[in-house]
């Protein structure tokens, strides 16, 4: 850690809530068992030594069939009626199966689903909630309803029509798309990424039921080490000893802004009086829109950002968080606080507009930047969670590096957002530049920026995501060095550059 | 009530809830009393002799200046930036000046909006809840704010600019219209009733504050005598010695399946052990859509149904909420609930259907039926109020009287419902009629028919509305000797009718 103070200051002051620390971090002993009150449920009890956050609902559900009852539940689940998986229903039964959504059991019943959709919450049993702000839900259409027929249970089956869970007690619903889509994201304009993808040509109809997973999700892509699940996540933040932990829940790269923010998270949790403050850095590994960078290559830049020492290794934690993103703002970004209580963490930093995006029909952003971090504040169930509001940092032009930014002398920090990346490009080249966006991690003072080289092909996946060193002083020079190494239609204008518009950089703003 | 029981027969069973006695309504005397912490509070302090169920928060709010103070505020409030309200910004005015959404003591600031339309609720500074289901809001558009200024406080003033309340520490923020409409309807169709009316064209900013209403609302109508506040319900309530008080909510005339729900659920109370329920007949006063039957006309027939013994004036008050109606669902169902324990209510009987209409474009009900009962249920902030599930009634032909529905012997009841009438005419007349509704009011095995002459004149209120005895066995001839009374255009059909399109009689399914 001794490097970074060099490359993030100290800074003067820190924008959030205060700083308390949490009672419920306490450390004490706790065993986490799992009763078998239902012939659906894991046997198995297991012991967590709990100086961490309880999770939702007191224990941490389970929901893959130990071993020794795998083989018996296969056979079972080959002669139920089968209901087929999509890649995010996939997805969700991931997230399910190792506890994201505790005290969720399976996909969502009717009453869960309502309690969800108005209040953002689910009713326990014993009179507590717990927060619940997304529907994890699964669609059938009418074909698949009459197949169950009076069926009670169900195989859930993958693309090749293999079994790999079994729905016990289902709930057959009806999917009021419009309701739900409404209700969640706060509209119903055509060109929401996830409504597109998982809703609009869905069933007509919902089933929830008790879910028993026959295998342990994995996706052989080279990242399943990456996905630990909430019980691993607690075992290794255990067995480092944290007594605080910040979760950053990520869908792009790490950026310099964000590097700054937590270094300064664990440094302010240290002068509390923590002693050992974990950070949990977190991507998003589920689906995400076209323009987002692919989990691969996100991947390896959080690797790389710990390679260099940007982030130390010792007290840094990488995982993949499993779920889809949905891109509903102050309604998502509440389940991706639930989700890392139950992984453990009791700091959380949201950012500015979390899970936000531009309006898909108008020309602002779907929500309030503000409304995300406020709704956190106010969200019921998640009382219990420490909300670190994030900090806008800039590049200090006295200091020559990041900084947070200081409004008093707002004329030294330099921001570097998409918009001005276009409008300087717009400027080099003599026409107008709009679509050019870039990633920017700084490691000293260069800039590492990723360039996807199919943008403009309409594919979802890039060919091939490129690091490339950018000195702030002269970010064109690095374009017109990409664009010579390659062919492209020249554009009519004799600027001595070719258009750019085959690449794009992603810059967001720090 | 002796005649009541041959009109109303003795029903096998009733599919509810268990009506358990809630601890909640025990006999306790309680005094409720406005402190005065805040310069705009009221001073006075009301004793309430609660046996009745404890208002939202623990005190009833009331915003009305007391008289010492009233002549000094409206010298306040003549020089303070100006807002106009609208009909229906009044009628929220009046709501909140009387404490039907306590402990709300204003029009809602960003906080309590976000809470609302996120959560359905809203957090206290104890750590407890209420229930708070749809947004009480005051839009003002760029030219209002703009002539606000830096004010802390305005006056609000009626359509003659005269200052009705004012308005203190006041906050104002943007109006997500959008998004205020899809969380709170679960739609953004075009053609919902109240968004058309006080949304669409409404300002792109809200503002919050703590109210101080300058005079107890009227309307001059001939009705406010039945408008009671939620104290002087309370009141009442404690003079007739009410042990359970059980609200029935309606915004169209009482119909026979009402009348014997009503008398029941009275009835069932007494079992209970209960030894004088009394019945809150409560109808909305506030702005309805054009073809509800209006307020003028519906009490008129309330009055009728207690001064024809149908129910009895001893043990029931009928009195006016004066909110306007959303037509939101499951969203408003809960409102509607929650200002009725403010009242002193601790039973609501719940509807099929609650608060909902026809989706304004598609060809299907907006909201599923049975989920404004369902969400009531699991509401937070409404564990204290027992939710009495509507009962199914219809004319049994073995008794020629209404009686709850017995699916075990489904022939013999008789469902008199719009769509039934719309195909009993178009067979009669040999073309399509697709837009008779009507409403019935049995007494004895006469039905009272209300029948709108207005209709097809595209006027928000009626010319004349007609009660008319009409005969189970013959409605076509109802039909047919308002026809022959009137001129209208001749169909080119020979079928001896005339076409009865200009006339609408509403017929509730009972």
């Amino acid at each position: 850690m001794a490097s970074m103070s060099t490359v993030f200051p100290k800074p003067t002051s820190f924008i959030s809530q205060p700083l308390t620390k949490s009672h419920k971090s306490d450390s004490v002993t706790t065993s986490i068992s799992f009763p078998s009150n239902s012939k659906t449920r894991s046997l198995r009890t297991i012991s967590v030594r709990a100086g961490l956050i309880e999770p939702d609902g007191g224990k941490l559900v389970d929901l893959v069939v130990p071993e020794p009852r795998r083989r018996e539940k296969k056979h079972e689940a080959a002669d139920l009626p089968r209901v087929r998986l999509t890649a995010i229903d996939l997805q969700w039964m991931h997230v399910l199966s190792e506890g994201w959504a505790s005290p969720l059991r399976g996909f969502m019943r009717e009453s869960e689903f309502l309690q969800t959709l108005h209040f953002n919450l689910l009713n326990l049993d014993d009179g507590s909630v717990v927060n619940m702000s997304v529907p994890i839900v699964l669609a059938i259409d009418d074909q698949q309803k009459a197949l169950i027929g009076e069926s009670k249970r169900v195989s859930l089956v993958d693309s090749d029509d293999n079994p790999i869970a079994i729905l016990n007690d289902i709930e057959i619903y009806k999917h009021p798309k419009e309701e739900r889509i409404a209700r969640t994201w706060g509209t119903t304009a055509p060109g929401l990424p996830y409504v597109e993808e998982a809703i609009t040509n869905a069933g007509d109809w919902l089933i929830g039921g008790d879910l028993e997973v026959l295998e342990p999700v994995k996706y052989n892509d080279g990242l399943d080490r990456f996905r630990l699940s909430p019980f691993e996540l607690r075992k290794e933040l255990e067995k480092r000893g944290a007594d605080a932990v910040f979760a950053f829940q990520l869908r792009n790269p790490v950026h310099n802004g964000h590097a700054l923010l937590m270094t300064d998270t664990r440094r302010r949790l240290l002068e509390m009086g923590y002693k050992n403050p974990i950070l949990l850095l977190h991507p998003l590994g589920g689906f995400t829109k076209a323009d987002d960078v692919p989990l691969s290559w996100r991947m390896k830049q959080h690797e790389k950002v710990l390679e260099d020492g940007v982030l130390d290794p010792e007290t840094t934690v990488v995982s993949i968080f499993p779920s889809p993103m949905l891109y509903a703002g102050p309604t998502e970004v509440q389940w991706h606080a639930k989700a890392r209580i139950n992984a453990g963490a009791n700091f959380y930093i949201v950012g500015r507009d979390p899970a936000g995006m531009g309006h898909p029909v108008e020309k602002r952003d779907l929500y309030d930047a503000d409304h995300g971090k406020k709704v956190l504040s106010m969200a019921p169930g998640l009382e219990r969670l420490n909300i670190l509001p994030f900090r806008v940092a800039a590049y200090d032009k006295t200091q020559g590096k990041m900084a947070f930014f200081d409004p008093s002398r707002a004329q030294d920090f330099l921001f570097i957002s998409g918009t001005k990346v276009n409008k300087h490009f717009s400027n080099q080249l003599g026409h107008n530049v709009t679509k050019l966006k870039c990633i920017q991690f700084l490691i000293k003072d260069l800039m590492v920026v990723l360039i996807d080289e199919s943008i403009g092909k309409e594919q979802r996946e890039p060919t091939r995501w490129i690091y490339v060193p950018w000195r702030l002083e002269s970010p064109c020079g690095l374009l017109r060095q990409f664009d010579t190494n390659r062919k492209h239609q020249t554009s009519g204008k004799d600027s001595g550059l070719r258009p750019i518009k085959p690449f794009i950089c992603f810059c967001f703003s720090t």
